[in-house]
């Protein structure tokens, strides 16, 4: 594999001159950085690395001078795309610490989403208080309440202007991502001095470049309950198979973490790998003979799996995202159809958790990771960057330009990802399932 | 109201006349009784009542002198219908009393219900053991598993005498009640001396003259985190709606209870009472209403209720049950065709968590419950009592005929109930939703 | 055993005549009653028992007329004593009923229980508002806080008139409702119309002629969480020994009825049970034989056992109840001291989760039953009753007197008692654990 | 900082010529390393430090050969020290993994940690099969159980020598893994060919060059729990302070995490961190301003915390780790005596869960890292490494020769700790407790 370097150069709105106000005993180097890569084949293979331009990320963290005046800052938060566990520990953490670090006295939460920073829908902002965001991270969804989709960008910017936005913070996904570019380039166009700064919340963990995301944590570990009800149901009746859904459009990650967690599932389904229903080899045949072995299965299946059996299909939602084929309900009916054909009476209970699973509360893990997205969040925001997304890499909080998290998603490969390597063990389900001629 | 006594007399297969191995310091004695009616208008017709003959349960626990010698004793437990929280403690208990007070050695698991008590499917029973049921309560579902349906009771009683069983308990609801019965009077036809006992296996608690049944409890409670869920998707998206379909095919026990627990809920419709979709006063107009003035509400809905909407189905399943139409499904496609009409965008998310509700395992509430149970029908089978459920009346527990449980379905009338009159308070819908003309 | 009937009047301010504004479809009569005594040794008891006066309690409910005009109402609320889950819920219900049902307007939360009472300790009331308890059922503990200890019953009553009270609603238990009396002897010297009503928090469940208190199921569910810990633990060393001691300082409830839900506990203390530590058939030898056969042995016990072993101490608290000897910190040195003896060695792991238990939030069960404790005592206030306790009897809500609700405690008794009689089956351990000469 | 090169060579048994019988389809080379550091203060250095010879770990991961020929091999697993959440899963993997993946027919496992490595203490070895180990993920503590305090080397190795051992497997902490070191050194002089592989359990996450150990996450998130109580409980009497003793003997990585998770700390004492009691500036002079101004305060304390208030104590328990004096009894003791001299009545209760945090089962990140942690344990083993820890660095699995991991605790430094700060940030507490003069 070779690596290009990439252009992980963070854009500012100019220089930062003013002591912070943060009050902390060590700040983080502007200059700081972490390697992108730091596993190498062989110790040779590291200097070789190295004397070609290694990738780095730039490292997060509060900087002795910000670029900002606290005193003339007005923030502002939107909480955009679905719900995820964590968003209102980073909007409480987002507060707290412009508020008590940085002195901000301004912080405004918009409404809905992207529909709260126009005018046109007539949502109001909320003027955030440490009363009210002292006790949200207990309770899951967004205090902001979120919609999907975006807006006209010029309205926006209009918007940012007419409340003074200096800082704007916008949690979502790729799709908000984008939009938040949209929103730069429109402000960058008018030369204005706001910066807008990306937190990545993506349940399914897959934005590039990024180690993990928030929600994830909690998602996998709450679709455990899912499938343990679901291995229940499997078991408690003749031919019992149960099925599972869980989240992740692009990838696997939930469904794969949530099998090696669970240690009961016999298939798992994910859109990085390609399988056949019908034929020699393929998944029906092979849960057959499960079936008539064992007497019961436990399947899990990523909602973006087998995609390939809708293709017709070139809807897209709100936020832009291709509407997927619900391949649960497909499933479902395709295996009753299989095994009426084959004609073996079976119990298939199918579960689809994803609304009982985005809409808790951020677990321990979460919870901590959710404050440090927020804080670095701020310290860069001050810091006058902008266009940029706070991530994690190696375990060190960075600073990715947003061009890098939105050029494509992150995947695991299946062929190479000890992740994978490591359900096939769990599962006991084949390399492929893939028909053979 | 007048109050026609019931004849709650209990069969027997012959006297009690050994005395009962179990060592216990104090009996139930055998005329010991529960009095049905323990409220009354005013204190005089106390006295009235009293003078009439009134219904009494014989009350249920262990009788100093029993009617099976335990050395000839074989026992039988089979567990039929839906899964529900609670059958393993119930499996559990039931051996361990068998085993350790009245020194049962042989007491086999019939597997996967009906079927598993007849040769034809080739189910082999098992011989439980201590160390197979020991930890079993921590588990939800079923280790006998389960099936709907009934089998030939001819077929069955043949299989029982060849087994050699000599007490059978039966696990499961109102479908299943009446199959014991008629496995008791195929064996009475024959002239054997076989008990059979059963217990109340109903997570709707709709048994008649029962006042809770096992699994209802955990029920309840469970379903309160799909409720939360649905609250926080509710309040997390313009004009969201968050709708959950909960289990009560008959009545709306644990969708009034989770409601009553929940506290954030804006509809509750059940099956004891009606309701039209449009037209003044209807359930649709006054939803948006709801939607219009506060941006969000929260509906939960009993699987029974508007049942008036499938007039045309008439399907039954395994177990004999008429086949539901699915009012949650049906309802989630009225309210958006419903919005869309009026125009208003609204965002429905829509959660059915019955498989993550039954499948998991009991509370404390229930695990204490489900021993109780189980001991008292051990006890019952002991004595030679036969053709009867084990219940609970005025919180002691009582033996109940099976002709009597199986009368008519135990429901909440919305006219009297405390309970409903509770809902109506904490939801704040109006008492009736059916459309003026 | 022979039933004194026991005087369960109700008193009265004065006549309702007010028609109540709660707009119910149905109420409750003021006649209505529910028998104390429902079970009987055999039917012709049933006879004898009502030609003779039986004992009945007056049914809670809605009242059709109502003493207090609602707009003179202010209610106040206090909560004394330890912590309990679901004094939230209370709180919560109390106010939501007499603001939407009654249309009260004032409704007062006095801090830190009958310090709150009085001038002299400075505590503001606070003004309830739909927004301030809106959530607070979510979380545990009191949002009034809470104290230990009685005040002066005139500066009391100085005080609510001060405040101009009219209801004055106290969540405790029996030293509360002492205090509540005494309050209500002072308003009675004066002549005044001020309703005191009792709703009684104990989680130990000790309260006479009341069923059930709440608290009491989510403290012995939480509880088994301890000891599965102390079960694993137990297990988890060579003669591994866990012990918790749980509440109940008076009766066992919590401690029997956490072990009957656990199912691995295997010694049971209690206060209603004596036993010696040494000797021929006393604890601790049996525990050695336990520890020499298993290897492991799992203990608990209610903080109430065994205080004859602190026979000179006669220190009480603030609320006056006599200071228990710790029998969990005495017992783990008892244990360690008698196998160092024996020269064997051990490994004891004590819980002493007492904090970790009534400070959690009410779970569903005890969610719904605090709703309508509330609601209960909010009907019996406007209707001019006072002096009393809402409590539950046969499942009917009803008013008791303080007088008889403060006469005793509600203990378990060991040889009648079908729970201790399933602790005995569960645990195995012997019916006495007194030592023998 | 100026990083000395470290020597992390991974001794080996011998060369490995065996063609694995994993059936991976992809292995890892026995060449690939992990960097140890990726994080530079800027970019110009990470040149600079390349051309000095960087310290690295070498990967863990199936190796394409093998050293042990599976059908010779008979594997052994034993558990030390206190109980960690995930042992069990570690236990499961490591048999799911040589039985499954490599074939191997005989893994035995030892019981009660390093007692159940000899003779004398009459523990026998179970021989363990896919039925025992197959659902013991769901159940906290040890199925192997576990005990403190080393055995005679020479006594291990003729255990093992006897049993046919060619690789055991040690879970354990520090004292553990210098005790495996031992074994090895006991090995390697009588110049036999055994494999001795640690996998660390430490839930206080203290180990040398190791990212993460496990346990720590279930630990920390469980911590949450008892903080949640004592908050409540704090705030649930007049001057309350909730005070919760967590688990860290030498660093404070579970107060610090549960602290971040939680937001109501108000002061975090830990064993880096030193703190002085009285004087001017010193830690019980602040909590009582804490207390005038809110009323209310909660403190948690790791245990290694303010061990110089316990000078003169040099115990040491049977893992030959020093005694610590009881941090939390003493801080309840001066809390309480430092008030009642200032004359300020305050509620103070102290929570100590250690109990019910270490013996709970794995949660889903700690369950899927188990996994791994073991599987990599086998890949190593039967590669014929030895002498060495498994581990994870930049989020990759490592090998870590012990002589690395016990060279010192890992520990966390205030002043450079971005998690310290924010602990800082999150409490409000000052930098610094230590009394001025």
């Amino acid at each position: 594999m070779i690596y290009e370097p990439i252009d992980t150069t963070i854009e500012k709105l100019g220089e930062a001159t003013i002591p912070s106000p943060a009050g902390y005993e060590y700040y983080t180097k502007d200059s700081a950085v972490v390697l992108y890569k730091a596993i190498f084949d062989n110790p040779e293979e590291v200097n070789d690395y190295h004397a070609a331009k290694p990738t780095f990320f730039e490292q997060a963290g509060p900087r002795e001078k910000i670029y900002f005046d606290p005193q003339w800052v007005t923030a502002g938060i939107v909480t955009c795309g679905g719900l995820s566990p964590g968003i209102n520990d980073v909007v409480r953490a987002v507060f707290m610490e412009l508020h008590y670090r940085y002195k901000v006295e301004r912080v405004l939460g918009f409404k809905y989403g992207y529909e709260g920073l126009t005018r046109k829908h007539g949502h109001k902002p909320i003027l955030l208080t440490h009363e009210i965001v002292s006790d949200i991270h207990n309770d899951g969804g967004s205090i902001l309440s979120s919609s999907r989709g975006g807006q006209d960008p010029a309205e926006i910017v209009d918007f940012l202007i007419e409340n003074g936005i200096k800082i704007l913070f916008t949690i979502g996904g790729d799709g908000t991502l984008k939009g938040t570019r949209a929103i730069h380039d429109e402000i960058k166009k008018r030369g204005k001095k706001i910066s807008v700064i990306g937190i990545p919340k993506t349940i399914d963990n897959d934005i590039n470049m990024i180690q993990k995301t928030f929600g994830f944590s909690t998602a996998f570990s709450k679709a455990l309950e899912a499938i343990k009800c679901a291995h229940v149901e499997a078991t408690g009746a003749p031919n019992g198979i149960g099925m599972v859904k869980l989240m992740g459009r692009h990838s696997g990650f939930i469904t794969v973490n949530a099998a090696l967690a669970s240690k009961e599932v016999n298939f798992v389904l994910i859109p990085e790998q390609d399988f056949d229903l019908e034929g020699e080899g393929a998944f029906l045949p092979i849960l057959k003979q499960r079936i008539l072995k064992r007497k019961h299965a436990l399947i899990i299946v990523a909602e973006g799996a087998g995609q390939k059996f809708f293709e017709n299909n070139d809807m897209t939602d709100a936020s832009g995202n291709k509407k997927l084929g619900d391949i649960g309900v497909f499933l479902k009916a395709k295996i009753n159809e299989y095994f009426r054909k084959e004609n073996i009476a079976i119990n298939l209970k199918y579960i689809d958790p994803s609304y009982m699973i985005r809409s808790v509360p951020a677990n321990a893990e979460d919870s901590v990771f959710c404050g440090f997205l927020a804080q670095n969040a701020v310290h860069a925001g001050m810091a006058g960057k902008t266009n940029m997304v706070v991530g994690i890499w190696n375990n060190v909080f960075t600073h990715v330009p947003i061009d890098v998290a939105v050029a494509k998603r992150k995947v695991l490969d299946p062929k190479a990802s000890y992740l994978w390597r490591a359900v096939l063990s769990s599962t006991g389900q084949p390399n492929s399932m893939i028909a053979r001629e």
